[in-house]
């Protein structure tokens, strides 16, 4: 087969992890290696920039910038969470992004993304190929909440974990410092699949962890949460709790929604804002049990948190972004680069890219296994520890100055 | 001068930081390696522990174990927010003080914490003098707040900064991934000082800083702020704030206090609880402006977060902790040992111990000069910046087992 020359257009979409940079830097970096590929254009704020024509000129950026987005949290690219039509109802946007490709020679496009994403890239591959434009798209897994279907797990999922496992230790041994009784609500996020929320209970390998873990897998039931707290409360006097923000009653209605007006705000997905759990379960506990409460938020930091990166997510990171651009020039299009897990022969964790097709992907959605709970249901198993320890080894090799971190700083030049 | 000879208490107090066992250990290990000191033992949530004759033999604890006191944030021995009376007015706590002093030949007494507990040492020593029994009393200062008086910084503040700047750098790179508007209002500690607000204005050293910093020094207006913020949102669409969780207007009343019932819940010093400011702010702004906004609580996190201390603050707390014990064995007492600061011959930073009389620091306050706010008084200069980055310089050497932090587990066997 002869190569396919051309220009590649590299973009992020949705929220950012950690080290979705490392994805987009294994891609950047491979394509720039390249023979055939002709022009490496970062799409700023992902498929939205290729509908402005906002293209970056990679090959424009100092190497040594560019090898710093390994360490550098958050979309160096920009993002965005812009879904396309369904091109039989309108093809508007579907006709520019072919405009594009055609102005620049665009024969790869590269998308690092969750499963809106891997729809976006689904979309376009379908429509060129219908057009008779020749485009490999090639989907780059990207997402904290790890519920991408098929892959054994998601970049940036274990440095959240990671981060959230080491924040969940801290808080443990903060909880205890006086003799008086407390309850922590540490709210994580996780709209509909629980990983993020169960990573807390790595926290327990090393004797830290919390009392009670409550994933969106399982119904929620107030009452019975309060009466368990006040249980453990009288016994134990400190009572950690990790709660997943999307968590909801056998309705399906939000706990969040339960203490506030959050649930007429949707975002651009359709999907209802969430946030306030830990507050609103916090002030429960109070009002049943008189006990002093806290209720803490990880917020953005669980997202961004890159100096508490694990080393073997980034790696993975850049090694999906990498392999994405050398299976494309070798001929593959319409799939992802997922992660398969093997294991050496000393039973050693390791990891290897996996072709996945981009339909299966799309719009899927992968939820913990809840056979992966405790019996009760309120806490992890030793199924889910083996499943998520190998992934938070190693420590982050960010590059420092002056004490703090030392992130990319790009010139973003603009290719037109 | 004949060596005084018998046991010491240590013994920590108040909110607990990332590096007060470091603190503690310099003092242990110190007072462990003394020909002086007979026994060492750890007073279980601080004065309480004295109270309630529940002291630790330190002897017995296995010295890996110790050593890994220096990377284990939070209270190791437990705290207490116990506030001795005036002895003038009620002596019991002292008398029986002075019993378990007697009961076990102490002779030495370290106690590790803020104002309150340099107030407890001074009242301690002085009934001691009193009543004619020799004790040596010193204060290993501590505090997140770095609000103690005369010492040129306080042990847990750096570690604290370095955890705020990093995360609002990482916040600052989160904040921009969408071409949309957004505001991010970011809440820390500091009731009355505003230091570790401050030092979110470290992260411009990289060039992520804040858009604008309030601290509780400066009189806030809501009104004021809230324009600012809607000017900015205007020009610059991405706008990052952050607020002392103490801010009040000029009537005194906390900002907190406006969208919260918080106003009566007090603690057992009389502070008024604070939290919600982030949040109150933030749907300030959004009614105000339209913009997206976010209110981000660093919570706990910012004083336990130990995985990312400052080695300076590490070494400098453990140095404090030693200099205690070394002190007092050659006959001091009544002094806490400060911290100043000095240059080497390059005019390289440099930290010696300093011995600061107890009644100088009991109860007094020290605030961020008001010359080190930039002139419109909502952000800071470079004189804050020129004492603050020294401080935070070197990553923290804590121990990683299983790619999660090894906190030290003590055995805590009782001495009687």
């Amino acid at each position: 087969m002869e190569a396919l020359k051309g220009a590649c257009i590299i973009g992020q979409s949705g929220g950012p992890t950690s080290v979705i940079n490392a994805s987009a830097y294994g891609a950047i970096r491979a394509a720039l290696d390249s023979d055939v590929i002709t022009g490496v254009y970062g799409a700023e704020n992902g498929i939205k920039g290729v509908l402005e024509d906002r293209l970056i000129d990679m090959a424009q950026e100092d190497r040594e910038e560019l090898d710093l987005l390994m360490y550098t949290p958050s979309s160096a690219l920009g993002s965005c969470r812009y879904k396309l039509k369904d091109p039989d109802v309108d093809d508007t946007d579907y006709k520019r992004i072919l405009e594009i490709f055609k102005k620049y020679n665009v024969r790869y496009f590269f998308y690092n993304g969750g499963n809106d994403s891997m729809d976006t890239c689904n979309k376009i591959s379908k429509y060129c190929l219908k057009n008779g434009y020749e485009c490999r798209v090639m989907g780059i897994p990207k997402t904290i909440d790890n519920d991408l279907a098929v892959t054994d797990h998601c970049p940036g999922f274990a440095s959240a974990a990671k981060y959230i496992a080491t924040s969940v230790m801290e808080v443990y041994r903060d909880a205890r410092v006086y003799d008086t009784g407390m309850v922590t609500v540490i709210e994580i996020m996780g709209r509909n699949a629980g990983w993020l929320t169960a990573s807390s209970a790595l926290a327990a390998v090393k004797g830290n962890g919390p009392d009670l873990i409550y994933l969106p897998e399982v119904d929620f039931d107030v009452d019975a949460f309060v009466a368990k707290v006040k249980d453990l409360y009288e016994t134990k006097h400190k009572v950690i709790v990790c709660v997943s923000e999307g968590i909801h009653d056998k309705d399906g209605k939000y706990i969040a929604e339960y203490g506030s007006d959050l649930a007429s705000q949707k975002d651009s997905f359709g999907h209802a804002q969430m946030g306030g759990v830990a507050s609103y379960l916090a002030n429960v506990v109070k009002e049943a049990t008189g006990a002093k409460v806290r209720g803490i938020e990880l917020s953005l930091l669980q997202r961004c948190a890159a100096h508490c990166a694990s080393q073997t997510d980034i790696d993975e990171s850049f090694m999906s972004g990498k392999m994405a651009v050398e299976y494309a020039t070798e001929g593959m299009t319409d799939k992802m680069v997922g992660l398969r897990r093997t294991y050496d022969e000393n039973g050693n964790y390791k990891c290897e890219p996996e072709l996945v097709d981009l339909s299966d992907v799309a719009n899927a959605e992968k939820k913990v296994p809840v056979d992966w709970l405790n019996e009760t249901k309120d806490g992890m198993n030793e199924k889910f520890t083996e499943y998520c320890l190998p992934l938070i080894q190693g420590e982050t090799k960010m590059v420092k100055e002056d004490g703090l971190p030392r992130f990319a700083n790009l010139k973003k030049v603009r290719v037109h």
